[in-house]
C-alpha cells in the first residue's frame, strides 16, 4: 500500500512557524462530523462507493474515538488537524482515505469547522447568559422590597429598588443574546461545495450537507465562502458586549463590596484574602472578570485588522482567525459561569442600602414634581428645591426633618401633604412600564422568568 | 415675564471643557422631533393643556425653521442642544417652555434623540450600501464572459469569471445590510418616560410616544434606558465590518491598476495626478478608503473602552458617545458614496485579465480532478499534477501545449479528451450553486438584483 | 502673467472626498516655516538668486499674517494646505513662486509640516504634564499629615499619608514626560531633501535647512523619510498612557466624592449640577476625563490600523494620519489643563479619610510584622493575625481596643508595646525610599520640586 | 514540622478562575532570581541570618533545577508561581522557607518578575531585530546594483536602487531599536522594598537589591511601583511599530511574488505548495507575518483597556498583563526570526526588475528637473512634461524613444542632452544624503553594517 504523502516542501523553521495543529487541534470533533457528512454525500451522489463512504466514516469515527481517548498523536509536520486526522485515516484504511478529499479543499473545510464551531459557541454562550439572568431575577426577587439609591455620577440621585437595579442589567444581557442569535443566522452557512475558491467541478449536493450538519442555508458565492469572517467578527462583537455589560456591574460589586459603601458581602468562595494582610476579602473575581474586558476587545480588534486590506480569496492571513477566538469564547464562557456562582451567593446588606438611601436628598426631585403637580413650571421648582436643599444642607437636616413654616419660606405652594414624599412614596410613584414601582418590578420579574424560561 | 435660568455653576474653563453643543447640534431635527411627541403626549394625558402643547409645538416647529435657516445661534453656556432649544423655546413662548420638561429628564431626552439619529443612519447606510452592490452587480453583468485568474494568496489558482468575483463583494455587502437591519431592532425601542433613572412620577403614555415617533418598542427598564449604548457600538461594528469589505475591494483596485497587472483603468474623475511625477494617475480613492478603515475602527474601540466599567447609571463618560459615532456614519456613507461612482465608471482591460489567466498553469486542478475521474485517488493525482507542472515548467510549455506523449510520461490513464482542458471548459465544470460557471453567475447576477429591488 | 495652475484632474465628487484643507489647514505656520527655510536654502545654495527668496519669503510671510487675521480663504479645489498657500502666493508674486517647489515635492514637505507640528505638541505636552505635576505636589505638601487608608482590590489596606498617594500620580506623570522626550528624538528629523521619494537631484544643504529648523538630525533614507509616520503614533502612545493615568485619577475623583465616601470635594467651579435633580454636585469633569480615554485609544489604533500593510512609499492611506491626531492633542492638552485647575481647587475632608482608616483593620500588618519582629516566621504570623482580627470583628472592637488577655490569647509573643501600633506608627515604620513614612514623603516632595524646576 | 499553610479560603470555581500558574510559571527563574537576591539583602541586613539565607538560596537553586528538569509539580490549588515555588521551598528547607517572605509582599515580587522578564525580552527583541537588519543589509549589498521603480500609491513613481529600498526597512527598524532601549530605561526600574503598597517596615537595602539584579534605578514611590505596568504596554507599543514594519516589508514580498510583479522568488523552504493547486508557490510566511500584526495590536489594546480607570493600587486586574505579553513577545520573536531566514534565501529576479522599470515613464520628474535647470518655473515644467507624456503614451513610446523635434514640439529649451536622461543618470542625480545615488546607498550600507556592529 502506497502510504500517505503529505509534503508542503517547507524547511523545518517555516513548518514550525505555519504548523496550526497545536491550535486547531482543538475542531477535531467539527472537522470529523464535516468530512462525514461529506463522504455521505458523495456516496450519495455516487462520487464514491456506498462501501468506500462505510469504511470512510468508520475510519473518522474511530479517530474521533482515538482523539477522546488521548491516544492520537497529533504531529506537527502534518501542520493542521485536517491533514492530521487525514494522514491518520489513511493509516487506518489506506488509499481510500484519499478520495474523502474528492470536491473539497482545505478552504471549503476550514471554513465549515469553523462554522460548526461558532455554532457551538453560540449555543452555550446563550446558555450561560441565560443562567446569570436567572441569578440575577433570582435575586432580585429575593430582595424585592429592598431600597438602594440609584445613582448618576455615582452620586446618589433617587431610591429605587434594588431589584430594579439588577433587572437592568437581565435588559442587557437579554440584548446580548438576541445580538448571539442574529449572529447564529448569518454563521449556519453551509460552504461546502465551494472548494478552493471557484467551486468545485462535482455534482455535489450541497442542499443535502446543508441538511445533515443542520444548517438552513447554503453560500452562494464560492469566493466570499471561503474569505468570509464575518461571523467570528460578529460573535467577537457580541462577546465584547457581553463582557462590556459583565464590567458594568463587576465595577458596582467592587464599589459595592467597599468598606465605605457596605451595600453587599461576596462569599467566601468567591473572595480572596490577601498573602500580607489578614483582615481583607477582595473582590478579585470581579476584578479579573472586569480587567479580561480588555482581552476581549483586543481579539475583537486583532481579526478586523487582521482581514483589512486583504484581497480575495483564501490567505494565509486568515489563520489568525482562530486562537484569539477560541480564547474570547473561553474567557466569556469562564466569567459568565463565575458570575453566575458569585451572584447567586452574595449577601445583600439591606439595612445599610436604607441607610445609605435615607443620609442623601433623594426625594429632592419628588418635592419638585410635588411643585410642578401644584402648577409651578418645572425649571422654576426646580430652581426653588435647588435653595431648599441647600438650605436644609446648612441646617444639618434631611428634608422630611424640615417644618411646614420652613417650607412656606420658599414657597405657599407647599402644604401638610408634603410630609407624605417618602421614599416609599417616591418609587411608588415611578408606576410606569419601566419605572421603579413595586409593582412594575414585580411585573417585570415575571415577565424576566418568562422569558428565560420560554428560551430554554 | 420670568427668564429662563439655566445655571450649571460650572466656571469658564469648566463650561468649555464640558460643552456638548459644537457637535450635538448635530441632533436638533431629533431633539425637535422627540420634544413635539412629547408634548402632543403631556396634552394627551391631560399633564398639560391642548392649547400649551401648541403653543410649545408651534414654537419647536419655529425654532427647527430657524436652524435650517442657520439663524439659530448656538450659545456654549447653553451647553447642549436640548438647553438650547429649550432657552429659545422660553424666549419665543415664555414660562410654558418650562412645561416640556415636565415626565422628562435629559438622560431619556438624549438616549431618544441618539435613537431616532441612529435609526436614520442605518436607514441611509442600507440605501448607500445598496447603491454599491447594483454598481458591482452592474458591472458584473456588463462583463459577464470576462475570464480572470482567480487567486489565493495572491498567486494565481484557479480561472474564475470576473462576474463571480465581484459578486463576492454583493454576499459581503447584503451581510452588512442584515447586520444594519438586526441593529435596527435593538435601535427602535422608545425610552422617553425612563426620567433621569427611575422612571417618571407621570401618567404618561409610552405606548403612544413609540407610536407617534414610529418605534414598534418601549424599553422595560429606565435605569438600562438611560444608560444602554448597545445600538451606537452595534452600528459601529456593523460600520467596520462594511467598511472593512470595501478596504478589500480598496486593495484589490489598487492593486489591479498597478502597471504590472494592469487589469483596470480608474476613471480620470476619480483617480489623480501627482504633483512631481506627471505620467501618473493615482488610485487615491480606494488608497483612501481603505486608510479610513483605521479611523472606523478605532472609533469602534473608543465607545467599547468608555463604556468599560461604568457603573450605573448615566455618567458624563457617556457624553463621548457622539462625536466619533457621527464620524463614523459620515466616514461609511461618503466612503460607499464615492465608491460607487468609482465603481461604475472603472474599465476593465479584459484582454489583459485573460492574458493574465493564461499565462499561469491554472488549469493543474482540473488535470487533477480528470485523474480522479478517472480513478486515481485524489492526493496521488494532486502529487502527479504536480510533476506535471513541474516539468511543464522546465520545458517552458503551457499544459496545453504538452504533447500527450509527454501527458503519457506520467500517467496512462491521461488520453485525447485532455485537450478538452481550457479555461472555459474549467469554469464551466464549476456548476453548483456558488459555482464560477456562467449559468450559475448569470443566476446569481439575477438573484442579486432581485434582492437588490425587492428590499427597495 | 501666466496664471497658477493646479489640477488635479478630479471629478467634483472625488475633489471633496479628497481634500485635506480643512483639517489640514491648522498646518499653516509649520508650512509656513518650512517652506521660508526652503527658500532660504534654495538661494544659499544658489538654485534660486537672492532676491527671488526674499520675495517668496516676503510673500509667505504675508500669507501667514493673512491667515491668522482670518483673510484668508481656504479653497477645496486646492485640496491641501500646501497647493492653498502655494497658489496664493502665485497670486501674490507671481510665477516666481513656482519656484519655491523646485526640489521639494509634497511628499517630504507634509513629513516636514507634521514633524514641525508634533515637536511642538511634545512640548506643549509636556509644559503640561508639569503643570499638572505641580498642582499634585502643591496639593501633596498642604496635606502633608493627612492620613488616608491605602487601598487594594477598592478594600482598605493599610495606612498610608495621602500626599504619598498623590505623588504616586507624580511619579506616573514623569515617565509621560520622559516618554514624550524620547518621543522627540524620533521627531526631530528633518527629512526636505527626499523629494517624492527617491531624494532630489538638486545640491541642497539638508544640514543647513535642519540647522534653520532647529532639528538635531536629517533623515538618512529618502524613502523612509516620506512613508514614516512612526513619531505620530509613537505621540498617540505617549498620549494614551498618559490620559490612562489621568482616567486612574479620574476614577479616584469620582469614588472619592461619592456621599459614601465623602474623600473631597470637588470645587462648583468643575461640578456641574443636576437638571432635574437639585441636590447634586456631580463629578463631570473627571468622568468626562475618564471618558475621553476611549478616544485617545481609539485613535492609536486607528493609524496603527492605517499603517498596516502600506507597501513604500507614500499611500493615500497616509492622509489619515492627522484628524486623529489633531484630536489626540487636543484632548490630551484639555484635559491636563482641566484637571490642573479642579486638583488646585479639590478641598480634601482630612477628618472623613481619618474616620475611615481608623475604622478598618489596617494595622493588621503591622501586628503581624511585630511577630515576625519577635521571631515568629511571616506565614504563620500572617495566619494567627487573621484569626486575631476575625476574634475582633466578632466582637465589635477595632485591634487597638483589645485587652492584652485577648492578645495573649492566640500568642505569648505579645507584650505592652503591643499598645505602640498606631496608624502613625504604622506609617513611621515604612521608612525606606518610596516609602510612606512622613519624613521620606517630605524627601519626595522637595525632590519633586525640584524635577519640576530644573526641566522648565 | 509544621506544614506549609496556604489558604485562600476561594471554592474551587472561584480558584480555577482566579488562578494564573498555567501561566505565570514562566516567570519561574524570574522569581527565583528574585528571591535569591532577596535573601542575600536580608542577610545582609541582619533580617535573616547568613545561615538561614544559605539554606533559602540552596534551596531555590535546587527548585530552580528540579523546574528545569520538569519534575516540578505546579499545582493550581496554589495559584501562581510565588505560592508554588514557596510551597515547595517549605517543603525542602522547613519553616525557614517563611522568612523569606520578610519584608515582601506578592506586589513587589510580581512587579520584579515582571521587569526581570521584560528587559530579557527587550534584549532578545533587539537581537533579533539587528539580525533582520543585517539580512537586510546583505541582501542590498549583493544587489547593490539593481535598479527597480519606486512606487507611490503602487504606481512606478522613479527609478530607485533596490538596495535603497531595502535600506528604508534598515531605518524603521533601527527606531525600533531605539524605542526598545527607551522602553528599557523605564524597565530597569528596581520595585522590591514597596510591599503590598505602602512600603515595607524593615531596613532593606534597596539599592543592594537593584545592584544586585542589574538595574540601574529604585522606584520613588511604593503606590506606584506595585501599580505601574507602563513598561509593558510600551514594550507593547515597540512590539506594535515593529510588526506594523513588518507588515509593510511581508505586504511587498506578497505583490513582488505575484505572478504579474515577478520581482523576487522566494526559496521552497519559506513558501508552501497548495493541496488542491499543485502548480502554486505561496509566501504563507509573509502573509502570516502580516496577518499576526492584528494580535499584536490586539494585545496592546488590551492592557490599555484593562489599565483605563484602575484606582491605586494593586487591583486583580493587573494579573491580565501577561498572556497577552507573553505573545506579543513570542509573536514578535518568531516573526523576527523567520524573516531572517526568509529574507536571506529570497531570490531577487533583477531582469524582470529592470524590465518594469524601463516600461513605465520613470523619468519624468527628471525632464521636467531638465526644464527647470534650464529655467523654466517647476509647475509650469511639470505641467509641459505631463503633456508630453500623454503624447508619447499615445504614439506608443518610451520617452527615450522619442525625437528631439517631437520633444521640440513642446519646448525649446529641449537640446540634445536630453538623452543623456536615463535609468541611470535618474538615479545618480540623486546623490543627497539618503538619496537613491549608488555612492550614497554605498555609504548608508556601510554606515548600517557599522551600526549593527557597534551596537552589538
Amino acid at each position: 500500500m502506497k502510504p500517505f504523502h503529505f509534503q508542503s516542501g517547507l524547511g523545518i523553521p517555516a513548518l514550525q512557524f505555519l504548523a496550526s495543529i497545536h491550535f486547531d487541534r482543538r475542531l477535531y470533533q467539527e472537522d470529523i462530523e464535516g468530512s462525514i457528512a461529506h463522504a455521505k454525500m458523495l456516496a450519495r451522489q455516487g462520487i464514491i462507493s456506498q462501501n468506500e463512504a462505510e469504511l470512510i466514516i468508520g475510519g473518522l469515527k474511530a479517530i474521533g474515538e482515538e482523539i477522546e481517548r488521548g491516544e492520537f498523536l497529533f504531529k506537527t509536520e502534518l501542520e493542521d488537524i485536517h491533514i492530521n486526522i487525514e494522514s491518520r485515516l489513511w493509516e487506518k484504511i489506506g488509499e481510500i482515505a484519499g478520495k474523502l478529499h474528492t470536491a473539497r479543499s482545505r478552504n471549503d473545510q476550514i471554513a465549515l469547522d469553523l462554522r460548526l464551531f461558532t455554532r457551538k459557541a453560540i449555543q452555550e454562550s446563550i446558555a450561560k447568559v441565560k443562567e446569570l439572568q436567572l441569578a440575577l431575577v433570582e435575586k432580585a426577587e429575593a430582595y424585592q422590597t429592598a431600597i438602594i439609591p440609584g445613582y448618576t455620577h455615582l452620586q446618589p440621585a433617587q431610591p429605587i429598588l434594588l431589584a430594579h437595579h439588577l433587572l437592568a442589567y437581565f435588559e442587557m444581557l437579554q440584548r446580548d443574546i438576541e445580538r448571539f442569535k442574529d449572529c447564529l443566522k448569518r454563521t449556519e452557512v453551509m460552504p461546502l461545495g465551494s472548494g478552493a475558491l471557484a467551486g468545485v467541478p462535482y455534482p455535489v449536493d450541497r442542499c443535502f450537507l446543508a441538511q445533515e450538519l443542520g444548517f438552513p442555508q447554503i453560500s452562494q458565492n464560492s469566493l466570499d465562502a471561503v474569505s468570509d469572517r464575518d461571523f467570528i467578527i460578529e460573535y467577537q462583537l457580541a462577546a465584547s458586549l457581553t463582557i462590556m455589560h459583565l464590567s458594568r456591574l463587576a465595577e458596582e460589586l467592587v464599589i459595592w463590596s467597599s468598606a465605605e459603601f457596605g451595600f453587599i458581602t461576596i462569599d467566601e468562595a468567591y473572595s480572596s484574602g490577601s498573602s500580607i494582610m489578614p483582615q481583607k476579602r477582595n473582590p478579585d473575581i470581579a476584578e479579573l472578570v472586569r480587567g479580561k474586558t480588555g482581552r476581549v476587545y483586543g481579539h475583537l480588534l486583532a481579526l478586523l485588522t487582521t482581514m483589512k486590506s486583504l484581497p480575495l480569496a483564501y490567505n494565509r492571513d486568515m489563520q489568525e482567525d482562530k486562537e484569539g477566538f477560541f480564547d474570547t469564547v473561553d474567557t466569556l464562557l469562564s466569567c459568565l459561569g463565575i458570575f453566575v456562582g458569585m451572584i447567586r451567593t452574595i449577601r445583600i446588606n439591606v439595612e445599610r442600602l436604607r441607610q445609605s438611601a435615607e443620609q442623601s436628598y433623594l426625594m429632592a426631585t419628588d418635592v419638585a414634581d410635588y411643585l410642578v403637580h401644584k402648577g409651578m413650571p418645572f425649571r422654576q421648582a426646580h430652581n426653588l428645591v435647588s435653595e431648599l436643599v441647600e438650605y436644609a444642607q446648612t441646617q444639618g437636616k434631611r428634608l422630611e426633618q424640615l417644618g411646614l413654616d420652613e417650607y412656606w419660606h420658599f414657597s405657599p405652594l407647599f402644604s401638610e401633604d408634603i410630609a407624605e414624599i417618602t421614599l416609599e412614596s417616591s418609587i411608588a410613584a415611578r408606576d410606569i412600564v419601566g419605572g421603579t414601582a413595586p409593582e412594575e418590578v414585580k411585573k417585570q420579574i415575571e415577565r424576566a422568568k418568562r422569558i428565560i424560561k420560554d428560551s430554554s
